[in-house]
């Protein structure tokens, strides 16, 4: 009972306010070095790590894939402990589906994983501890990874997450101070009501943690440096970084450069930008009380009537679009268990995410959608301003054109701030990258103007900054994961 | 796009800050009169209203509810439009549940509805238009409902919201000011992911609205009065009233009595409060990622396997417990449609819902709970301290009393600070009262001190301050409606 601890808690009210953390946050951002893990030395430890580890992952036919099975009666795809995950059918009615829904296959996880970086201070400047780790599904050996990274299966199982490092910073209350505490979505198109808890917590300045090779302090600036590398910082991290708190990290940033710009857009109060914190959420609301999202679960055999088709390896659309499940082998040797089986879900086109930001009043603004997507717990979150998969637009018979999407390709090189290859969690999909880009359009000296680029969109779009982004994601489902991934991105452009 | 319409939002930045709106309630609460509506007619008014309006409501079988039907196949009752809402069958597992989960019947509505008040200053002082409305459920005539009730049915039918008076100051961006804005949950017994849009929105103080007999603008004094009349301001208008801000309202309230300290609790900043809100966070997350809770809708003609049986004029449990669906008709006079049927939900037994305060540094702190109930959209949501229907825990082979069940019952006269029955929204439940108390328990005149009295409960619960609890109330899903009820009703204690 909390109210048993209270001397404790007491002791826990030392613990930073939001705006210090803020502050703390973006000197750590301006921190583009460190002595105790030398930007210089970086490469060399990813490549030794990467040396260290051998994956091997071999698609398999259902039938050969040990410890899953699909049920009798629905042909839901289980494992044969219950726990984990399960793929099932969905059946889905929504502004994005024709009238009568659709059926389609979908990852049912109901129980909330953690994700979990340690900071603690070297020299006055907060570092992350970041790991190398692999997943089935990556298309490279190793990616930079949170400190934590653990289903609620892994943690509550036979051993009670005692083999599971550093959990117990996270979950034993006092044990270090929460930076950041919050649970948020992950792919809405894949998985139903999918949610982690994304926490960042601090240890004492003079507390030393026992990491092994595969982990290295980092500052938030050396993170930003790595976000420009394809595929280097997994999702799971940067989705961390978003939740890092910006709002009053620095009001005195001056200078009329796009880099000083961006930072002046993570810091600023809302009385700069160009909707107050009451229009954004009542904008918002209204998006969500005005759109519909009917999700039922349904046998995962009743998707074929919907065009998914189920061989011996695989289940897949018959348009060539959405995604296809698959089962692989796994053979690790930096794993406790050396091999395993599992299904994972390729897409069968790479996504484009795209970001449209622009500067009002001097302060750039990211134009963000709110998009309902068939997964989503809460109707609708926000996502980038584009969000598709440019091979369903191209040629003939295919699906019109979204909005921006021309603008995005179209975009001089001079607009394209952001431009690199990112990877989805490599856990539940197998070789998922997009392509994340930032797209600056010419912004105005005065007053708002509206007419250049034409913007073609309706009521579904509004111009925010990053800072009101970083105070939304104080609180869970306001804030897609692909979204989450272009504001760690945008820590880069500064 | 909201970008079009920029040069309005501009004007619109002129809405007030949330802690500028918190201290105009503030003021309003302190208003127990006024000049428009003053409270001596109240009484009269109510009378009036009541004596206008007829209500028969006659339970019948479930053959003659017209417009209504069991689905084939599944059992489902649906209206013939598909719209409105529907009864199915719900499996759960959760904390609350066997291992193996239950089947009920549950209430499925995922459209988003909208309960708005609109405000205005008179003399200086925000007032609210409250309607006295009557409904199918009601155990009397009339209650005091917010300015508008609509389902998303209502107001996207055939007549657009076009007879829905004063919905387009909620629905038209710049109409009026919006001071309050939220989607919050309702019963989660009996709802599945319900929500409903909570808001107030302003007009200027020039602005005259026609309203009928049935509307009388009244201040918050005014609303904290009627608070303590049994089943008088209806759920609806409860929940708004909780939602109002009220941190920053008023900093220098001084004074040692009960009310004082109450109004000072409405309004203290989180240095004052138990725990910070950080650590309020952060216990909360730990709820949600440690319970779990795994919802999916089955046929409604499944749960008779658990003891729910279907009569041809009900749908009840075999224990007693719980609660029953039934069919009733409807005669009103006051509205458009002047007789239809509909079925409805009726609680077994009344509900005890209380909420023990305690002072901690001067400051009456409330136990909140946080609670698994079946029907949540994410887990848990914060609860009053006890939630029961006491006639479930008497008399042999009964279920063992939850934690505090006694404390309440027993607590001194002295300690019972609020006792009165409230009633349930008319619209779905029939007959729904439930008992709602505040007891404060001796507080402690310096540290805390937890040992008198003896406090049972484990890790689901926490000390925090009535501001604490409104500002969470500025997003969705953390207050669930029975511990809303009791927030507006602790507004009458001051």
């Amino acid at each position: 009972m909390l109210v048993d601890s209270a001397p404790q808690l007491g002791a826990g009210r030392t613990a930073p306010s939001r705006a210090e953390t803020a502050r703390r946050v973006m000197v750590s951002a301006a921190a583009t070095d460190s002595r105790v893990t030398p930007s210089e030395d970086v490469p060399a430890w990813l490549a030794e790590q990467a040396a260290a580890g051998t994956f091997e992952v071999t698609p398999i036919p259902f039938g050969d894939l040990r410890g899953w099975h699909f049920e009798e009666g629905s042909g839901n795809l289980r494992h044969v402990s219950g726990r984990f995950f399960s793929i099932e059918g969905l059946h889905v009615r929504g502004s994005r589906t024709p009238a009568q829904g659709w059926r389609q296959p979908i990852i049912v996880q109901p129980e909330v994983g953690l994700l979990g970086i340690v900071a603690r201070e070297f020299d006055g400047v907060l570092h992350f501890l970041m790991q190398t780790k692999a997943e089935p599904g990556n298309v490279n050996a190793l990616q930079i990874s949170p400190t934590v990274q653990a289903t609620r299966s892994n943690f509550t199982g036979v051993h009670q997450g005692r083999g599971i490092r550093f959990l117990d910073l996270f979950l034993v209350p006092g044990r270090a101070r929460v930076l950041v505490d919050v649970l948020q979505s992950e792919q809405a198109d894949w998985f139903l009501a999918k949610r982690n808890r994304n926490m960042v917590v601090e240890v004492g300045p003079d507390e030393e943690l026992e990491a092994g090779g595969d982990y290295r302090w980092l500052t938030l600036g050396q993170i930003r440096a790595l976000l420009t590398e394809d595929n280097l910082v997994n999702m799971d991290a940067r989705s961390i970084v978003a939740c890092l708190p910006t709002l009053g990290g620095d009001h005195q940033q001056a200078g009329d450069d796009f880099a000083s710009a961006v930072r002046r857009s993570f810091t600023v109060d809302s009385t700069r930008s160009m909707l107050s914190t009451a229009e954004l959420n009542t904008w918002f609301n209204g998006v969500r009380a005005r759109e519909q999202l009917v999700q039922r679960l349904v046998p995962l055999d009743s998707v074929s009537a919907d065009g998914w088709e189920h061989t011996h390896e695989e289940i897949a659309h018959d348009s060539g679009r959405h995604f296809r499940v698959l089962a692989v082998d796994v053979t690790a040797t930096s794993r406790e268990v050396a091999s395993w089986g599992q299904p994972l879900i390729q897409p069968r086109n790479p996504g484009l995410l795209a970001l449209i930001v622009k500067r009002f009043r001097g302060i750039p603004h990211a134009l963000v959608q709110a998009r309902v997507d068939v997964g989503h717990l809460n109707v609708t979150e926000l996502a980038p301003t584009l969000h598709c998969r440019p091979a369903e637009h191209t040629g003939p018979g295919t699906l019109p054109n979204p909005p921006y999407l021309d603008l995005v390709l179209q975009a001089p090189p001079l607009w394209r701030r952001y431009d690199a290859i990112q990877s989805e969690e490599g856990g539940r999909f197998y070789q998922a990258q997009n392509r994340y880009t930032i797209v600056e359009v010419p912004g105005d000296h005065g007053e708002p103007s509206m007419t250049h680029p034409p913007m073609e969109a309706g009521d579904d779009y509004a111009w925010v900054t990053f800072s009101q982004l970083t105070e939304l994601l104080a609180h869970g489902n306001y804030v897609n994961v692909e979204l989450r991934t272009l504001i760690a991105c945008a820590h880069a452009l500064y």
